[in-house]
């Protein structure tokens, strides 16, 4: 068994090679100057803890942990071409650095450098983690796309919003440990829990996301808050406050958003806090790491065998406020 | 055994259904669009013939023949954003009237639903198709790139240009009936041979297509003649010319490519026949031709199986100039 720390540690050495042939450069440099950014890179960890929990880890779950990876890199360089954003972690994005016709292609032969990593793994089970890994994939491009419907919606109901954060974010990390399951022998009921125990983690992680975001300490949330206040991004924070405010809130909130004065963060959070958005996104995020701690309590295996994936959990979901 | 035309109205039945869920409609609706359209299906239908050269059409068959019809299209709807195209077959693409974000996540999904179509094969030889399309992905992103970086350049060799024409087009028509082959029970060898067959073909149609742009006879091309030469469109003719032209007709080429005066498709074809690259044409379309079908002989079946492969070859390359 390893821990946390030291799988991503030895994930991060493993996936530190070229992923792409050397020519044509134009086609493949821009893709390695990406994933030369480094990252923490949770999802393959968590594909390998889901073996890990389960048996040893075996080398075709660094395959599909490196698939689960190259995948997610595909996502980020898609969608900083679609948010048009010029810089992530400080880097210059491909599509800025390379054009968006080039960053278009160089994500697309990502994802198909994905299904090569794919294609190597036991037949025994290639047919059942490939229906996972496109199930998901899918579910993730459905969930871009909501995000991108709800940014000009006026009116999101809460249950749709968790829907498509579910789909942009938690399913991957589900799926990475329930297709590191599938690799370890898991039982049909075991993968269920464990999928479970990585969805409402990842919408708990979320919710924490945007809770920093506002109410976050500056100096450990690592950022300056408000920046979704300012920008008018909807968020679980924002949905909750319209949902409960009171007419005049209401008019208050509308207004800031629309003429964004100086003190716009200022007077947003006044609102939050007057309508107990804190309290309520706090109680929120801590319902789903119950469930989904309780998902983990429910994988019929020794609880010896479950410490990294309670650390992997204490690591996303801060418990300090 | 089916005839050719069998084979494309047997496939564009079948094929003519939904193919995405019905949500969210913003994202899987374009997407529908985009391959109502019809089109020839002359990839999906080379699957089935490969399979049939060897063996009866299985279900799986038509499993791959839809995988590589949806990676055609939505190679077809990243290639559209990439030139900006405004209309394809007359129909606005699917960025103009979607929008760029849209257009691109529909092209992802439809690469991701055609590995779902891939992942319902028989686990005996899904490793080797899977191992075969994705190779042929990689090398379509490829030519595709190459095509991007040789517009820009001044100087592109001719074994450069007919490399990245093989990888943008021939590489999929080889691999789909590789793919029907392998599904058939086909050897190694024969694999091969159908593969080259394919790839030889492809070739000799780009040929023919970049020939009948320019010396074509519009009514039966179906299209105005001279559009390559219009838009400076580096061309199996154009690099030919650029290479066996004395000083003075480069420098004539070069000055009409820049100056693009209102008789230049004239002048362009006037210097074409003058170099002979009218007749060098016709000879290296029939060289790759001869060898797609020495490849065919080569194929180790009844050869009274191979009429339908044999009306390919004679639907895609007119032999009547």
């Amino acid at each position: 068994m390893h821990t946390f720390k030291e799988l991503v540690a030895g994930f991060g050495d493993r996936f530190t090679v070229k992923h792409f042939p050397e020519t044509p450069a134009t086609l493949y440099e821009p893709g390695e100057y990406f994933l030369s950014w480094g990252g923490k890179r949770i999802r393959p960890v968590m594909c390998l803890m889901g073996s890990e929990l389960f048996a040893e880890i075996t080398p075709d779950a660094y395959e599909v942990a490196t698939a689960i990876e190259l995948f997610h890199n595909f996502t980020l360089i898609h969608d900083d071409i679609m948010d048009e954003a010029p810089l992530r972690r400080g880097m210059e994005t491909v599509h800025m650095k390379y054009g968006t016709n080039t960053a278009l292609l160089t994500g697309d032969v990502m994802m198909i450098r994905a299904y090569e990593y794919l294609s190597r793994i036991n037949t025994l089970y290639l047919s059942r983690i490939l229906q996972l890994f496109n199930k998901t994939a899918r579910e993730v491009c459905e969930g871009q796309q909501l995000d991108i419907d709800f940014e000009k919606m006026t009116d999101v109901s809460m249950d749709a919003y968790i829907d498509m954060i579910s789909l942009k974010t938690s399913v991957l990390l589900a799926a990475s440990l329930e297709m590191g399951a599938i690799m370890g022998g898991a039982s049909e009921g075991n993968c269920r829990h464990i999928y479970e125990f990585g969805k409402n983690l990842g919408i708990a992680f979320q919710i924490q996301d945007d809770y920093l975001d506002a109410f976050g300490d500056p100096e450990k949330f690592g950022k300056e808050v408000g920046g979704d206040i300012r920008q008018n991004k909807k968020t679980f924070l924002l949905l909750h406050a319209l949902e409960v405010a009171n007419t005049d809130q209401k008019k208050l909130l509308q207004e800031l958003m629309t003429n964004n004065p100086a003190d716009k963060v200022q007077q947003v959070l006044a609102i939050f806090k007057t309508c107990g958005v804190d309290e309520w996104a706090k109680k929120l995020k801590d319902k789903y790491l119950q469930t989904a701690l309780t998902h983990l309590q429910d994988i019929a295996v020794l609880s010896s065998r479950k410490g990294p994936l309670e650390e992997l959990a204490a690591f996303l979901i801060q418990r300090e406020y």
